[in-house]
């Protein structure tokens, strides 16, 4: 895993991913008490930064693999950034998904042209078992939503574009907060500011009850989450750091911020005023530990990375009724 | 009013106006039944393109002029463009807004760095009255809202970015949409499409009982709307088409569309789930007619300005309600 590889998926991505905006409201300036930047990656194709993870992935496998389709595990944004990706390259895809994850999930998911395949949760199906059946009966390959080189290069182009994005509004040190899950997102930032922007560290975000990576990074070794449910970040809830993702994070990154579920509703509201962007739950992490934790960063700038924007309307609204 | 106005303000913008992103999404074209691309001007500083003519209008003055200041009359997104981009130049801005105007624009005015100065409608005050008196003791420089040649020069840069970044994504025909007040955006974009994107036509979109730009293209010459109030589209109901404006519309545009309240909520509700943006009410229009005017659109693609995220909280999440 290396800054060579991430430079090749931006090559690749060049033209079919979004070089999203890089947004600022004086009004956030002032809540932060500091600068302000927002790396808006809700409005990546598909909703989400997980379409780069995916096109890189499919894009980097061999002509014949790559027809024999893809398969991922997903009940959520990187089942459709895959879906979308193979598409596009004309591959077959199959999303294993629970048989209760959201109705809208599972219907965008087949209208971006993936295979959908439901397991059932409480019915002792393993997903591992069901997938790994349909994965060797068709030569399917797998990708994972965090620890595969390819992933990580994909969203790693994230932080390429922010190192230009930053200087260009003239920030070139400080930290850049991502919203963490597994870990891919934040440890290919951490990557691309290592070459790009030596002064920039990645830091990332969790909800309190989820803060796995914050624990591994303060204890030095991998720490579990104590559930995965229960959360309104479901997007970014894992187990536990990955085993590719979490030496790197080790290597390169600040220590992690945890926000509560309060801050992130109230960072969804200032994202829908002052940037006229929908945020998700998990996707408002990072915004919320820049707005509300400025105690624990240095600097006069700070950028918080938007992962993504897919959202129930009744819990948008929700979040706008409570935060107005 | 010419394109070299235009090309002069895209010169005196850059690197102060953000470049817009082209959204576009697979669901939206299946509604559409083509490709609809979505000029996402709701991203643009204080929330709406009015940023774009209120800075080309400030640095197209003489420094002297400038230094004692401009004044608006404007309960909404001109108050804040014109606001923004004064205080950017270190001049002086004095807005004249109604006491009965939202509270949350009053005070995003005033923070932005205006003087807002408030008059009362029901009290006989003219606006006028009250903005003459001011403008004339302190030797302020009127910005007015469309009928100004360097504000119709800043909207127009929009219709430069709409060409090339159409062009980018294989869109060289076909019609521009935008949301359409007293015209000074329609204008803009429909002079640069001349130059730039000559096979590319501009058009207007407004709600129903305020269509009289419509009207007034079908009848060849200037209508009034009935009313001034009662528009969920608050931000682009004025009297009539502009007499700077109306001549340009008459020569370059086509026919007007006129949508439904619902049509437009359902805009919005469809811009925040497919697009991950907030438009409000009278930004929402031109996707309204892209989305549900079809029949009265040729050819495989269309691009629609969604003009301004400017909405109370409350007002959006009941579009998310009704439409989800």
């Amino acid at each position: 895993m290396n800054i060579d590889m991430i430079r090749a998926a931006a090559h690749r991505i060049q033209g079919h991913a979004r070089v999203t905006p890089m947004l600022t409201s004086p009004f956030l300036d002032e809540i932060a008490g500091r600068r302000v930047l927002v790396k808006a990656e809700c409005l990546q194709h598909t909703g989400s930064f997980k379409f780069r993870g995916g096109w890189s992935a499919v894009s980097a496998m061999e002509e014949a693999t790559r027809k024999r389709g893809v398969i991922a595990f997903s009940s959520g944004n990187h089942a459709q950034g895959v879906a979308a990706a193979a598409t596009a390259h004309g591959a077959p895809s199959v999303i294993i998904m629970p048989t209760n994850a959201p109705k809208l999930k599972i219907d965008n998911t087949r209208a971006l042209g993936a295979e959908v395949v439901l397991y059932d949760r409480t019915g002792g199906e393993s997903r591992e078992e069901v997938g790994d059946k349909i994965a060797n009966e068709r030569g399917l390959t797998l990708i994972r939503p965090y620890d595969e080189p390819q992933v990580i290069a994909g969203q790693g182009t994230v932080g390429l574009e922010i190192a230009t994005q930053a200087a260009e509004l003239g920030v070139t040190s400080g930290d850049v907060i991502a919203c963490c899950g597994g870990g891919g997102l934040t440890a290919g930032i951490a990557l691309a500011l290592e070459a790009e922007a030596p002064n920039m560290r990645a830091r990332p975000a969790e909800p309190e009850g989820f803060d796995d990576t914050a624990r591994s990074l303060a204890t030095g070794s991998i720490q579990r989450n104590a559930t995965e449910t229960g959360s309104i970040c479901d997007a970014i809830i894992t187990p536990q750091p990955g085993d590719l993702t979490f030496p790197i994070l080790q290597r390169l990154v600040g220590p992690g911020f945890v926000v509560s579920e309060d801050e992130v509703l109230q960072a969804m509201s200032l994202a829908f005023k002052r940037l006229k962007i929908v945020a998700e739950p998990g996707g408002a992490c990072a915004l919320a530990a820049a707005l509300f934790h400025g105690d624990k960063i240095e600097g006069d700038a700070v950028v918080a990375v938007c992962t993504g924007g897919n959202v129930d309307a009744s819990v948008f609204a929700d979040a706008l009724k409570r935060f107005p």
